[in-house]
């Protein structure tokens, strides 16, 4: 199988298996025990947490663990709406689910929720973040780089609005770190999400930053685990694991990024040459060196999975956590596709595992089935494809 | 190290740990990707949730998963309250903190809630709860088996109650699965939370039993994964994982019990013979195989854990969720235990890896210390110790 679909989730790094094996079987305390199984495995809680404060140069009192991205990206939005006297929310509108139906909850219960627009390329304009900011904003939340199409956003300009209005920013950085450099204290960060398993970690560990000094409500409450923010009996060996990605992403940072941008600038040129009536989608240069989307006009983009599936290749239409439902990506319509350039979507999305003989296998199958599925297009006239 | 404090936490049993492996490193994909390996991972997840339902006797459709206990606690909590037109909740006073401190945030949201005593064995009065109930009751929430003194509660006779009155009934079951039978069918239950952890399975997992027709909200918003009931992506080693946990527990149901049941017994027998001054808590038969809990009268228990750490043994005072914050124990209080009693205690809570070796051992260190830290005790002329 050529893996391309490592936005969805990456394989668990061998390193990182093994330094989780221990704590299944020999290292099994509960962290909150005070016995020495215990300690071990609170120390171990602790160790991890600062492999994962390193990554983004947050201090490891700055990061909270939760059970994943989606769990961080709720906390944020009820834990500071929560918390804030205001009732204003902007985000923006091609958002992540797991921003976008708490924020869908929040007006339920009484919050207004701006989504700022996005140009063709899924940029947002710190402009019209600016003007839509009020006395009664409580929080900004936008994320770093946008899971389908892979825009990078102006982060630090939209970090420097939200400061000089006193307004609380947060960003859903799940697609972003280990792959886009974050420092959040330079980039002025009040919150920020990570999910291990977008980083060749264990899947159902994340992090939330928060930084010193922003008041936050807890979301899930119990036991008083992580200083009474977050409740649960930690999940010692997937902690683990997930500060040992997070060490692995650090130490190998730019050979990882030059290894995916690689990848990914010679698929996209292979594909761009050797394949005709396609365009890559999102933004040029702004894009995270991961991710290429392109749209392949006259197909669908779900029977080029399915035949790209056959072929032994895994992709993507769009985002993993929509595919079930069918919907049209809210993404591609927010930057102003119309309904055939979303249909012929394809996301290829690179990963630390692949090789540039796998983009090139990819290319040439990628070739053969198009030709296939173009031949029985509705679209053939059109396009004349096979002419 | 002898462990016991399988109440804590438990060791992952070695072939749980063999049924995970090779989701980490091969079978990586996103449930939710239409590609191979997005099916194979959909496909593990629903064969763990055939095996978790077995357990309990729910149909597969009627078990959610969520990130542990603590969140299955909090979801059937706020759940069912933001679904009901109803603001009355009834729980108990020896329930876990998972519970407790949603319940506050509740009373925070203007919900009343009823807190029922418990006798001094730490049972509920299912006449107490019926004169509780009114029209205005949303849901009653009892734990199964308390996490400190081991009682179990009359969970047939409340559901029957609930049922008569058309009250949603809740019971946090996470120290008794695998312990104790359960047919959720049988008994009536509405909602049940499990933790993985507790029988043999990994950390970070759990699941909510939600019986066919219960209306409630999903806690976790985003994706829409779990049929829109808990967004984010699944953990799937994990689940993998608690999936063959819960296999193996309902195999071994009658060894594994029978060999708790032993181990238990033995040790409260030869600690009840051997050492003066000590009272068993909990009921005297309506107690989980597992736990044993003691007084031991003129030391703290917490010097008596770090004696017996020191010593190879793995104890506990109370919940391991709790030590931490070092406050006296709210269920040996609202079992009408006085502070010199609540001090005293130790809670010893065996595993399928202990071995009647260990007991006897246990208990000859058990002896050895308490004496040289009653040869210490502020109260050593009270109990004459040393005489």
């Amino acid at each position: 199988m050529i893996y391309l679909d490592n936005a969805a989730s990456t394989p668990v790094h061998e390193e990182v298996v093994k330094e989780m094996l221990p704590f299944f079987t020999e290292y099994y305390g509960n962290p909150s025990s005070i016995h020495r199984l215990g300690r071990n495995a609170h120390k171990a809680v602790e160790e991890a947490r600062k492999n994962i404060a390193k990554l983004i140069n947050a201090d490891p009192e700055e990061v909270l663990i939760t059970s994943g991205g989606t769990e961080s990206n709720n906390m944020s939005l009820y834990g500071i709406a929560h918390t804030s006297k205001k009732n204003h929310i902007i985000t923006s509108s091609i958002e992540h689910d797991a921003i976008l139906e708490p924020c869908k909850r929040l007006e339920k219960e009484g919050f207004s929720v701006t989504y700022l627009p996005v140009d063709h390329f899924g940029l947002v304009n710190p402009q019209d973040l600016e003007k839509e900011i009020s006395n009664n904003t409580a929080l900004v939340s936008i994320m770093f780089v946008n899971n389908e199409v892979g825009t990078i956003q102006p982060i630090r300009e939209i970090a420097d609005i939200c400061q000089e209005k006193g307004v609380i920013f947060h960003t859903d950085a799940i697609q972003a770190v280990g792959k886009v450099p974050i420092d959040v204290k330079e980039l002025k960060i009040d919150l920020l999400s990570i999910a291990s398993h977008k980083i060749h970690g264990p899947k159902g560990v994340g992090a939330l930053y928060i930084r010193k000094g922003v008041k936050i409500e807890p979301f899930v409450l119990g036991g008083g685990q992580e200083k009474g923010l977050r409740s649960g009996t930690e999940n010692v060996a997937s902690i683990v694991g997930f500060g040992k990605a997070c060490q692995l992403a650090k130490a190998n940072f730019e050979k990882n990024t030059g290894h995916l941008q690689s990848l990914r600038d010679s698929l996209v040129s292979k594909i761009m040459k050797e394949i005709p009536h396609v365009t890559l989608n999102g933004h040029p240069t702004k894009r995270v060196p991961s991710n290429a989307h392109f749209t392949f006009f006259g197909v669908n983009g779900e029977d080029l999975i399915i035949k790209l599936d056959e072929n032994g290749i895994a992709a993507s239409t769009g985002s993993a956590c929509s595919v079930k439902v069918q919907k049209a990506s809210h993404v591609l319509r927010a930057m102003g596709f119309n309904h055939e350039q979303i249909t012929g979507s394809l996301r290829l999305t690179v990963g630390l595992n692949n090789t540039e003989e796998e983009i090139s296998k990819t290319t040439d199958i990628l070739k053969q089935v198009l030709q296939e599925l173009r031949k029985v297009s509705p679209f053939k006239e059109k396009y004349s494809f096979g002419s």
